[in-house]
């Protein structure tokens, strides 16, 4: 929807107000507004829940993380995350990497020592990858106008940062600050979910396609991208008492209604998103002398919100 | 140097064998290397150690963070830096701002102040803005070869991100990771470098050609990266006692040599640095199953090492 913004909206709207007579408000007369504005404008149809299904919750000493995950692109890797966590798998695990302007990565570190790892029972120890997925009809996408170094085409998809090549007929999430993916060994098959990492740092988009994406982080994301950076190769941290222990990993809907964390987040399919787009491609704040008039996709913000209580 | 690599090899060589015997190894025989194996093969001539006199050592409890000055891009607010620098300006103050995904920030929290904030002596308190320069024929400049979101053309200029546009004639530093910029209000003639940001998330591109850049971090941004986020808005510490205190500031060149941090960074004017590039467009370590061919300036890393003794 946003290429159109390139062509002279003028002529737009002198087409459409011949056969339109109901259109109320020519876009011209419309003044800039910032993220702020936009937002403080949003109407309740511009939000969607989360689904207690598709988010977990990573507790901590430090405080909860949330994430959603993204079934649509990677449903085994999805599935078999919510079976790990409902087995309690990595309850009493740790975080045990923290590398700079790169990864924050949990799981078991014994993972390669059959003897020594921790017994999965249903859950499987490895997946066919779930690099990227069929670009099919009806994947929703939302596309950015401006390009990207990596992909034909990127934008959003639901919640989440992706690409798409029409040629290929393929689309993918791309690696964005907070997304969430499965960690793995050589094999491209040999990734399970049973080792994730989340994003801290630009965007290593070389990463696409060579890794399983399975979610976001929507909240708690600094709980992690403070941690102290871990000094083995890859930021492993080389003494297990650096390691950062995981009280639970929970999936929402298992979670006591009361004791959930209700978030709401910007549907992108609505003309809400296409002005936040907008606003953050050519901000009107006093501040800016030199507006970009371009946007990468890690650099659109996906706001989430506490969801307003529902009257009764 | 980089665009001949989307022309066929072998044809190119061929043309220079006919006139340069002395050629003494095909390209294609050259097994693809990755950076690690780039960087073992290095020799001395490729690395260029710091100039003491615009590095800036960032001494707080945690360890020193080594700043590397960017004249070339920034000469009124390097000088004014280090002026400030050499004033003891900095010393005693603090980093009062830690942005999740954006930037850290340091200096006097009193400075929109006349009666709190410190006293400057010979420095001055607002510089113009040099947000971008003249396009010289002289600026050294090793274009990347994928395009770029944001700017008709981004590089390496020395040791720092850059882009150019040869329409207008200009050039200026890029908002990438661990890049270093001076804070200013909203006139664009406000900063002076008193107050000083780096980058600790996803490059923000759009701050391009709207801050003035004065330099990058070569060490110890970890040391800055892993500060806890400010709860007040836009990441400020919102309590006096969050505040990270800045024992001292001082440039290299004034402290004793056998205090000094000893560097040296990677020449980008080499081929050993355009073989590191390709390298990174293409990985061949076995763990790679995509290899995207192309990579964004901000995905480019600039090696720095401990500068090897010097034999007498």
């Amino acid at each position: 929807m946003f290429r159109l913004r390139a062509i002279p909206v003028l002529a737009l709207l002198g087409a459409a107000a011949a056969t339109c007579v109901t259109l109320a408000e020519p876009a011209p007369a419309a003044p800039p507004r910032t993220m702020a504005e936009i937002l403080a404008a949003s109407t309740p149809a511009d939000w969607r829940p989360l689904d207690p299904e598709n988010t977990l919750y990573l507790d901590l000493a430090a405080g909860r993380v949330v994430i959603e995950l993204a079934p649509a692109f990677a449903p085994a890797h999805v599935a078999n995350i919510k079976v790990l966590v409902r087995e309690g798998f990595f309850d009493g695990l740790s975080i045990h990497r923290a590398q700079d302007n790169y990864v924050v990565q949990w799981g078991d570190p014994d993972s390669d020592d059959a003897d020594k790892r921790r017994a999965m029972r249903q859950a499987k120890r490895s997946l066919p990858a779930e690099f990227d997925r069929t670009l099919a009809p009806g994947l929703p996408f939302t596309a950015l106008p401006d390009g990207d170094v990596y992909a034909p085409e990127t934008g959003w998809s639901s919640g989440f940062p992706a690409a798409r090549d029409a040629k290929s007929g393929r689309a993918w999430l791309t690696h964005c600050y907070g997304m969430v993916g499965a960690g793995r060994d050589n094999d491209a098959d040999s990734g399970s979910g049973a080792d994730l990492y989340v994003v801290i740092g630009h965007a290593p988009r070389h990463l696409d396609r060579n890794v399983t994406l399975v979610g976001r982080v929507v909240r708690g994301i600094e709980i992690l991208s403070v941690l102290p950076r871990g000094a083995a190769a890859m930021g492993f941290y080389d003494k297990p008492e650096q390691r950062v222990p995981i009280r639970a990993m929970r999936v929402a809907a298992d979670v006591p209604a009361a004791e959930r964390v209700s978030l709401e987040v910007l549907r992108v399919d609505t003309p809400t998103f296409a002005a936040l787009v907008e606003s953050r491609r050519n901000r009107h704040e006093e501040w800016y002398k030199h507006r970009a008039g371009r946007i990468e996709v890690c650099n659109v913000p996906l706001p989430v919100r506490p969801r307003a209580p529902i009257a009764e």
